[in-house]
């Protein structure tokens, strides 16, 4: 079946309206009547070609939710109407180590991404900015009713990139975390933080957003800017997320932690860091993270049901796209733009 | 009283007979009579002025084992004729949260190490090369009987040093532990990780070693120096004990590494290490490790009496010590020179 959708033309061309073909509902897939999707930073580097060439016309979009509308034979798991979602994956082969492990995202034979990637049955995977979507039920995930689907879109990316270190390295009551960068990501690990009972303290280029970060559970906000926060803070975190996608000094951030504290760098660095290893003794960590596999990405789901998580967002329609891109680009949003799937149709 | 001992006279220059203070055996004292000495690769560095200016004439030594010989009145821990050790500090201010954890290594306050210190009564300290030493009884450490004291000697250092990021990182059965480079520390790392129960690999520049290696408790010998090492064991370990002091590639060591895995760097490389943020994904972490606090000292030591672990040594006598600093710079050693204290007489 042919669908609405938005797709990128071409390299640096603007997204325009089209329609991609889904394929028929398979024994083991769901098909998603689209409520609400995200518009992450990657679908802007992705489309702009700016991480290699992509198979244009490329539709992009990972932070999916909506309700099942058909289920194939074999899906006992979803029914239709249900509230579901759909991440930054579609289907692995189920068979390495990683799959079997539920790491699906690190799949030895291939992770197939949610768009732009070949599938297992040779197509190329459109993403989500379109009004249905098809997908393989073991990698659709349980949106609890509770969650108001906008809101619950950016869980399934910029949520589950954030949730997935913090639980790793032990958030929690008692521990310090640190958010470098209050973004789409940073505002999402506050919340997180926040939510799994650690001590939050946002670390920001500027004062600008402080009201905003301590509104979203922030116990502390300082300025990067300032060299005083360095001193200050030294040997303070246990935990720092660091979702700035431009290079930080790592050294400076390593002096922040505290014996057997990590940092984890969750943006797309250009470049190598240089890491002074003398700073990492006393089990200091520099370490980073992908999304997360389909397990933790539904526990973060059902996290974010029973504590009533969800990002800041902004709802746009599908005809405002090209406008939201310029706007992250200026880091003009407060959090996260999601676009009204109606408005595709 | 005064003591034989061996010091440095000056940066550079030859290690030659002398004596040092040692003060008077306080309420908390314990004096040792010192059976062997152990010649870690750090006495060369520092004694040469390669770390620094020093306060020569300098007595180096800081794997120290002996024999209770006088004990303070206040000091219930120790008797005359146990069997006792000193590692690298032998004070700390005891009132910082680092040393409240068992940190005393990363005191806030400045830990004393065992030679070349200002001690917090205003006096340098100075290290094992010599016949006694008197030390606080919290930073004694008591060593099992069942133990032959050459042999534990450098457990007070090399030991500590690769048993605390093992313990920290998990080695044990099921675990994979690589150790880079099978020289003072390496081989240490794979006699207490083989102990620990972890599958041991050891990756050295060539096969030279190889049956040293097995020997000593490694199931596998690889030679980074082919190409084919870094394909055959990718994603394998889950933690790698970096003992090579000259900068390794990094991110080459990282395509090694499990998911979850670290890699310790344990030498000190000179210059920053260039790190490819995007081989940190999976929460993969470059990290470091400096010995380790008093608590997980002891708690080495007795996991070496348990488990029969001592160091592979080369003893030598007092006047040897000149000529062994050179055999230890060209890595002419299997594994580690041990001074017989009674040579210092």
């Amino acid at each position: 079946m042919r669908v609405n959708a938005y797709a990128a033309p071409a390299a640096g061309q603007p997204l325009a309206p089209t329609t991609v073909e889904r394929r028929a509902v398979g024994p083991h897939d769901v098909l998603i009547e689209i409520g609400y999707v995200g518009i992450c930073h990657s679908d802007i580097h992705t489309v702009a070609g700016d991480w290699g060439p992509q198979p244009y016309p490329l539709t992009p979009g990972h932070e999916i939710v909506g309700t099942v509308a058909e289920v194939g034979t074999e899906v006992g798991t979803y029914h239709v109407g249900d509230q579901v979602g759909v991440g930054c994956m579609v289907n692995s082969c189920g068979e390495c180590v990683n799959c079997l492990r539920g790491e699906q995202q690190f799949c030895l034979n291939g992770t197939v991404f949610t768009y732009g990637s070949t599938d297992r049955d040779g197509t190329t995977t459109q993403g989500g900015y379109s009004t249905h979507v098809v997908v393989d039920a073991s990698f659709v995930l349980s949106v609890p009713e509770s969650l108001d689907p906008a809101h619950a879109a950016p869980l399934l990316c910029a949520g589950v990139t954030t949730y997935n270190p913090l639980k790793h390295w032990g958030a929690g009551p008692g521990k310090q975390v640190a958010v470098v960068g209050l973004g789409g990501l940073g505002h999402m690990a506050v919340k997180l933080a926040h939510a799994m009972g650690a001590e939050v303290t946002v670390l920001s280029q500027s004062l600008r957003k402080k009201d905003d970060g301590l509104r979203l559970g922030a116990d502390h906000y300082y300025a990067t800017s300032d060299a005083d926060t360095f001193t200050r803070l030294a040997g303070r975190f246990d935990i720092i997320i660091n979702t700035v996608s431009a290079g930080i000094d790592v050294n400076a951030y390593l002096g922040l932690l505290n014996l057997g504290g990590a940092i984890v760098n969750l943006g797309a660095a250009p470049g190598p860091m240089p890491v002074n290893g003398m700073l990492l003794a006393g089990h200091k960590s520099v370490t980073g993270s992908m999304i997360g596999g389909i397990p933790v990405t539904q526990e973060m789901l059902n996290f974010c049901g029973e504590h009533g998580v969800g990002a800041e967002v902004e709802i746009i329609s599908a005809d405002q796209i090209n406008d939201a891109y310029q706007r992250v680009l200026a880091s003009d949003v407060r959090y996260r733009f999601v676009i009204d799937a109606a408005t595709f149709a």
